[in-house]
């Protein structure tokens, strides 16, 4: 490295809080569901800025945006880093955006410094990481990795049973079809994607970055419940078919099932839970739940799952229910690649900057990344672990300690 | 009466079809929320509707609407007759509007005929019969009797924090104070609604009119949860504060609390249920429930909805969730007038159209003409005693039956 790499910390935050003000909510609300109408905004923001870096910019029938700075050797499979930028509703700066707006910043710090790149260096910015829309995240990356066939995805649909082609159309990316946005394993030499922790431990351990070993495996499950609707004062209780009641003994068994899995990893959530016809003197007659489930061990998670998936027919038949239980996914866990954990910890110790390897809960579009080539990824601490919600925070210095990492990695996997 | 009544069916199904079509949402459905843009397109049909019945109008400050045929004698305090044109979401055809359009038909078929009033017949439009907007029902009629203040009422508000006042002023009813809504008691020397039961007896029995002697009395409970929200893959089960769990566990208390009041005619509803931020990973952090509680006795209603405010701080206290529990309304039982449905039997009996006497399960607007003015309400059957669904359904031979019961006693009490 011609001379030490320095972090424009400033112009960075600037950035990220630019991104933030593009929402679908007033501040401090970030909300940029997919495709919406921010979301649109937000990545025309982020081409700008990739442009005004010097990068070569492409994007796939799904929407994932590749910002390229060649490298000499055009021999080489390149090297990617990147992660995503739209936010589930009411959510905060930096989920996702840190990863986006530093490791262009780790870009243009190497650009800044003079540094001749061997092996380019590709920045992905991700489409869909967050389930919101069509109730299964990470589209992008599992278009890209073959981990979802065009076939399903295309026929996904949101809540207005509008499927993920005719949004495709609607965002304007419906000129090529959805099986050109496939990846060939071994297209990248490595990915490496940095990431706000989402979690306390780095902040409780005063540590400024974690280099991640595992990605728990999410499995996703939609429970859709048919009672009987009617009015609230003159179909008596015993008469009754509430489907929200089902659904709230449904949420309750969700919440047991991952208490009892014998690990104290596995958790489980129904993040999403509507009733119709929700009218405060109407029976509910429908609901719709979307449950989350998620360990470090398949084995745990599996024996959970299958324990909410017997739970469900047992209580809509005592309450005279209809049901449909979908899996909407049903991921195996990552390991991450040890080399570039060795790599990313030796960079931490040059720099002294206190690192530690560690597990990460939440999923990232890694853990699809991890089936086509060598991945980890880079955590830095947030406040309090607070995610997924608008009082979100990591501080300047604790994003630039990360994309100065991010930078001296990319250099290492480059030069 | 100079000859026969005769009621027209064909025309009545028309404006009930035509006012159906009225709506928020695609046909079956009807959805006419209060002051949305399809309830005052539905009130400017049944303005023109009265006005091509000669009938006078004028409207108050929360937009009741008045119609009214003057008799000879302006001495005499008038009969009223109506019901309410609002519909919940994902309603059907008749609730409300079999009141307002057959009554206007049986004022119809009373001029056709010739008839000559000595006290004059009133037709009232009452706004907001239905809890939708702000989570209490009978707005107009609660207004007209006392039973709520203006003052109350200018503050109430909707989901999106806009108030009962500032929707007033966009329908255009500012005009006036809300306290100029208040009637005087005995302003009417009766009042008779007819409406479709929202039960299966009459159609179980075989039977084409029921006469209420008794309503049964309402409460509304609104129940705010705030929990902890965050990631669902990086929040471990026992650090959780689950809003939506807390808010499944009441929904099975209230439940309980209606099985176990000793009454089977206690019925008790949990119809609003809604979280935030309602994303398959982010743990809900807020909920809100809006319960539905009546029963034929303040008694054992009363018993009920204490074991379900008891319950609420138990099981929020275990969870660490914060609470707040209001009572939105919490209306007395009302007996009809003995006299009133004493000369509507009559009536039926000169029919010969086979009738009882029952209790409404359902509330209306009658609940609190009762406070004013001596009242009843005519029923007539509905298909599998289905209410509140688009698939209500009267036939017009029923509807017809009614129609021609309110007419014979509107003459019989205003000759």
């Amino acid at each position: 490295m011609p001379r030490p790499l320095s972090i424009d910390s400033l112009r960075l935050q600037e950035q990220i809080d630019a991104l933030a003000a593009i929402s679908e909510a007033p501040p401090p609300v970030v909300t940029r569901v997919l495709f919406s109408e921010a979301d649109l905004r937000g990545r025309a923001f982020v081409k700008e800025l990739c442009q005004q870096a010097g990068l070569k910019l492409h994007e796939d029938a799904i929407g994932n945006l590749f910002a390229r700075w060649p490298g000499k050797d055009g021999q080489l499979a390149p090297i990617a880093t990147g992660s995503h930028i739209d936010a589930i509703p009411n959510a905060g700066p930096y989920d996702g955006v840190v990863g986006v707006l530093g490791a262009l910043e780790a870009i243009r710090a190497l650009k800044r410094n003079g540094f001749e790149l061997r092996r380019t260096i590709e920045l992905i910015i991700f489409t869909a990481e967050e389930p919101t829309r069509f109730g299964i995240g990470c589209l992008g990356s599992r278009l890209l990795s073959g981990s979802l066939s065009p076939e399903r995805a295309a026929a996904l649909s949101d809540t207005e049973k509008q499927t993920l082609e005719q949004w495709r159309h609607k965002a304007g990316y419906a000129g090529r079809p959805l099986n050109s946005v496939l990846l060939p394993k071994g297209v990248y030499a490595g990915f490496v994607e940095l990431h706000i922790e989402q979690g306390p431990l780095l902040e409780q351990e005063n540590l400024a970055i974690g280099i991640v070993e595992k990605i728990a495996g999410p499995s996703t499950l939609r429970v859709q419940l048919t009672g009987v609707g009617g009015h609230a004062g003159a179909v008596l209780m015993p008469e009754r078919h509430d489907a929200l009641l089902a659904g709230a003994e449904i949420a309750l068994a969700v919440e047991q099932a991952a208490l009892n899995s014998g690990s104290r990893d596995t958790v489980a959530t129904t993040g999403v839970f509507r009733i119709e016809p929700g009218a405060v003197n109407s029976v509910p007659c429908r609901a719709c739940l979307e449950i989350d489930l998620r360990d470090t061990q398949s084995s745990t998670r599996d024996a959970a799952l299958l324990r909410i998936e017997k739970a469900v027919p047992e209580i809509c038949r005592r309450r005279g229910i209809d049901f449909d239980v979908e899996r909407l996914n049903m991921d195996a866990p990552a390991l991450c690649d040890p080399a570039l954990v060795s790599t990313i910890l030796e960079v931490c110790r040059e720099l002294k900057l206190p690192a530690k390897t560690m597990i990460s809960r939440a999923y990232h579009d890694s853990l699809f990344m991890a089936q086509i080539c060598p991945t980890t990824m880079i955590f830095i601490p947030c406040r309090g672990g607070v995610s997924h919600r608008p009082d979100e925070y990591s501080s300047p210095e604790q994003i630039a300690n990360g994309v100065l990492v991010l930078a001296h990695t990319l250099a290492k996997l480059t030069s």
